[in-house]
């Protein structure tokens, strides 16, 4: 149970995959509890409800296009809320420790003397897969999956495809730019053109659309798509006709023409 | 807002990692809904208190030892309460699709028409190693992680060391009694013996204790620890000293002798 702490602590809180009701009840808490919320653009506005209405509810989100603060603002604004003595809760999309920067904010803060709490959030990786009846792992089909991103910041941090290509499952998040790129080297790395691949946009809340091909049709189906969008690669997107026999079959899907037929609607 | 659904359907809730608190808005929701609650062992015992005191409470657990339940028998126990007309909640740790064998229990669900819908719960893979300050995806650090069982059914559901040793972060869960042959096996793949890495074992309950080594020397010092244990492999694990730097350095901590100087309370 969340109180009040006793020294500077800023609260790294997973907001989750989209569907507010996906936060976690510790999460909720210290929402409900902070003086400063220092949120992102994928965090669901409805969770800002939750927010006291004295308290500073700051948007650091940074669009695709041009970055509204940057990393070293935000890791000051922080800093500064939580030395006069704030509550602060940063509020990230996903989890904040899975390509969420987390882990640099928690480094800017340890070095000011900050003490840094991690409220893990559902990552869209596991759960916008989920919520259209793909299992991660499943026995005789998957042992495991990664989880990489399609947007990399540095010429070092590109994913290494070859491995990848033998991993079981494949989750590809912030990858739709690149997803005929992603899907070509998984190819050259040996993995089936044949490989079922599933693309979601905006997975788990009302605006969700999912798209299905494979390895070797998928960036043609999913080019009407817009972000953010959760790829999926590996048999087990297979299993999702027999999962929800009640959802249109994928293998009867193709293309944009169809895409409206294909929303399905968040629980 | 879920409310009483028209149809027969079981909702597999993931209860998350361990803390209670780490169950999500919807899944509480949910429990508090249900007419049936069929439950793992490693379900926190504090979220059966918001089950109503109406409903049936069913432990479904599998022991390492004894299977109390055979799966045939659980998907049997959720039909029939479905096609009573029973809210079924379907109470699984972590995520019902993350190791879970939530698929399984999804198809055998829609073999006899009930829809089965799945609400994600936090996998511990994830959490884990966040609650102890190790972040799995760091920039010039790790691009990506993957997620795999120590456990194998079937001879074919080996994970791939060879691959595996290429992706940054490797994260292995149910894989304490074989860490010695999880870590050889990454060292003849290539990975660098001095790679650092993690067992957090009970994470993210105030049973939590972890312990900090190399592949060379991890399955020794994790000698003493129980199940259920997380185990995290890559060169993230090494920013915890930085991002924790208020919990005993990892590099200080040596042999089972310390354990219990290094239990790190659940918040």
């Amino acid at each position: 149970m969340p109180s009040r702490p006793e020294s500077a602590v800023v609260y790294l809180v997973g907001a989750g995959p989209g569907d507010p009701e996906l936060i976690t009840v510790k999460g909720l808490k210290l929402l409900r509890l902070a003086d400063t919320v220092v949120y992102d653009r994928l965090v669901h506005p409805d969770l800002l409800d939750y927010v006291r209405p004295d308290a500073a509810r700051i948007f650091a989100g940074k669009s695709p296009e041009g970055h509204s603060y940057r990393q070293e603002d935000i890791n000051g604004l922080l800093i500064e809320h939580a030395r006069r003595g704030r509550i602060v809760v940063r509020l990230k999309g996903g989890d904040p420790f899975v390509f969420g920067r987390g882990g640099e904010e928690c480094l800017a803060l340890a070095a000011a003397g900050i003490r840094c709490e991690v409220v893990p959030g559902i990552t869209s990786a596991v759960a916008v897969p989920g919520g259209v009846g793909i299992p991660l792992t499943h026995r005789q089909v998957s042992t495991g999956f990664a989880v990489v991103t399609g947007r990399t910041a540095y010429e070092n941090d590109e994913p290494d495809w070859k491995a990848l290509a033998s991993i079981g499952t494949i989750v590809v998040l912030m990858g739709l730019q690149r997803l005929a790129e992603v899907a070509h080297s998984l190819i050259q790395a040996g993995r089936p053109s044949k490989t079922p691949v599933a693309v979601i946009a905006s997975g788990t809340t009302n605006r969700q659309v999912a798209v299905f091909g494979t390895l070797s049709d998928i960036s043609e189906r999913a080019r009407n798509l817009a972000p953010p969008a959760t790829i999926v690669i590996g048999d087990v997107v297979a299993l999702r006709d027999r999962i929800r026999p009640q959802d249109k079959p994928a293998s009867a899907l193709h293309g944009p023409a169809l895409l409206r037929s294909i929303v399905v609607r968040s629980t």
